[in-house]
């Protein structure tokens, strides 16, 4: 059995691509000629909403209070498979060579969770408790995909916004659980690791400290989170929400972590919003990979990885020189945005 | 003497960002309520085109075939400083730290290239001459700045478009000049290093003998260049434009080398407009690192290093997954798109 999709890697970076077929493009579907879609504004049917449960491929969970049935009205956060997946669920792929290129079929997992069933509420309007459950929800989806042993690393985001890659304007979120470990989940392992090993500290614990003791780039902090502007933003009005108490897994964040990670979401996304005026923006989980892999490929993850979420408004473009050398230029000073977002 | 914008380290990833105050933006700036302006229009008033050379800042270069002084009508390639520089010069940057952050002064070179004194003909539509010139003043301004101690890489890159970052429709390039070598440029070092221990070959050389041999990815070729589409795309229709002779320097590209490239790009480009409609594209050049610092790092940089272009149509929106993890999930097959931009 063949994955429509497949992983590509690219010998020149290490970097692996994914080349889904399943989206397959012509060109005329990029050709500017074609009027576009009003994908912000409110669209004429919406999968997602209320009523509509048909038209999604069958549910995988729900939270359900009623206790009705899968795929019928009733239920509070709903995670159904992509339609247009980016890698579909298999076994475990081998690693095949083509000439001197390395590929592999694109077996993984791509699953969306429905926030709720009300397609205007954005995060930050909807109530604390629904907030709570979508990242419930997360935790569920993940601890499921961890139990099958040829995921090595979950990824969970949302894209608000067309412009921030939506292509459905109500509200939810996306996993895409990947069969290697990414390059950037890598690259903060070796880069904690080198800082554990001469510090003896995580280095995500060290910067909360540092970062709340000097206080210019706080932006909010309960009991449980606090978010800054990042020292070294590639965006501006980028924000980095970090559990106080070090985990290297969400799916391990207490209920009442999850509380406080819900009241301290809405309030920031609803600052980004008064600042900003409702800016299109991604959202992403940085974790460990899925504990199997990662006790196996680093013994000492527990002591190195902390997750964390990260927030990036979309306000400015990726350009050449960023393509060309992984820098970022970033006009707003991080203690200014930080100033202008703070709701301490 | 202290420079308008700063580098700062993110030690998370070993990343740098240039905090660029010169360019400082409030929030305001950002809020869509705020009208657009239609920049990819005729202006009503571009400082790039002749007869108004008094209106950027003074030149550093230009082909200027009457012979007239600087900053006057009749050049055919004129470079001037950028007005709003992500980098100013200055004298070799010391790393400071400022906690556990490191960070120094946002030293470096910020240029435009403006490619012609028609505001209306893109590179596509100049005569090869001129294509040819522009990339000769490309070679100048990077031999001009490499002579200067301080500055590690130079990044020549085009945005074309208001989606590709361009901020004018004037068609011009621009330069970066960096203190550190990127982190981009390092990657792709060391999978080169690794491939030539491995294979005796630089991999650039191997993958251009593989990809004629094998014919699938060829978009166009001539005596000295081949353009392929790359077999790990992270975009839709990019290409890749490598020079057949080795050669780790753009500075160094022969006489008949620029017009070879001046063809082909011609062509290429043309058939992007054809096949895609003019769409936005960066286009960026891939080299290596400064001889002075290269050969101090990667004493075997002149066997492993291979310069080239790559081209990247912007048609899809980065999103959460690929901010996340590195990946990119690229719709068009390789091939596919190669077959559709064919131009042989």
């Amino acid at each position: 059995m063949t994955s429509p999709s497949e992983l590509r890697k690219d010998h020149f970076t290490d970097r692996w691509v994914i080349i889904a077929s399943e989206r397959s493009k012509r060109p005329d579907d990029f050709r500017p000629a074609k009027p576009e879609k009003n994908k912000d504004g409110p669209p004429a049917f919406c999968p997602f909403c209320q009523g509509n449960e048909m038209k999604t491929p069958p549910e995988v969970f729900a939270i359900r209070p009623n206790g009705r049935g899968p795929d019928l009205p009733g239920w509070r956060v709903r995670v159904v498979p992509n339609k247009f997946p980016a890698l579909t669920r298999g076994t475990l792929p081998q690693r095949k060579t083509r000439g001197i290129y390395e590929c592999m079929d694109g077996i993984g997992v791509h699953e969306v969770i429905i926030e709720s069933p009300d397609h205007e509420r954005e995060l930050s309007d909807l109530p604390v408790d629904q907030v709570r459950d979508v990242f419930w929800t997360y935790q569920e989806r993940i601890r499921s995909i961890e139990s099958e042993a040829q995921y090595q690393y979950v990824q969970l985001f949302k894209n608000k916004g067309t412009a921030a890659g939506a292509s459905l304007s109500h509200p939810h979120s996306q996993l895409v659980a990947t069969p290697i470990i990414p390059k950037r989940i890598k690259e903060e392992i070796y880069c904690s690791d080198r800082f554990f090993k001469r510090n003896r500290e995580c280095i995500f614990c060290r910067t909360l400290r540092e970062d709340r003791a000097d206080g210019e780039r706080l932006i909010a902090a309960n009991a449980h989170f606090v978010v800054t502007a990042p020292f070294a933003s590639r965006f501006p009005f980028e924000m980095r929400v970090l559990p106080l108490r070090h985990s290297p897994h969400f799916a391990a964040a207490r209920e009442e972590e999850l509380q406080g990670l819900a009241e301290i979401m809405r309030v920031v996304i609803g600052r980004l919003k008064e600042v900003l005026g409702d800016p299109p923006y991604n959202i992403l989980l940085h974790q460990a990979p899925t504990p199997n892999h990662a006790q196996k490929v680093w013994p000492q993850i527990e002591s190195i990885s902390h997750w964390h979420l990260e927030v990036i408004p979309v306000l400015t473009r990726v350009a050449g020189f960023e393509w060309g050398t992984g820098f970022y230029i970033n006009p707003v000073q991080p203690e200014a945005a930080a100033k202008f977002l703070r709701a301490l």
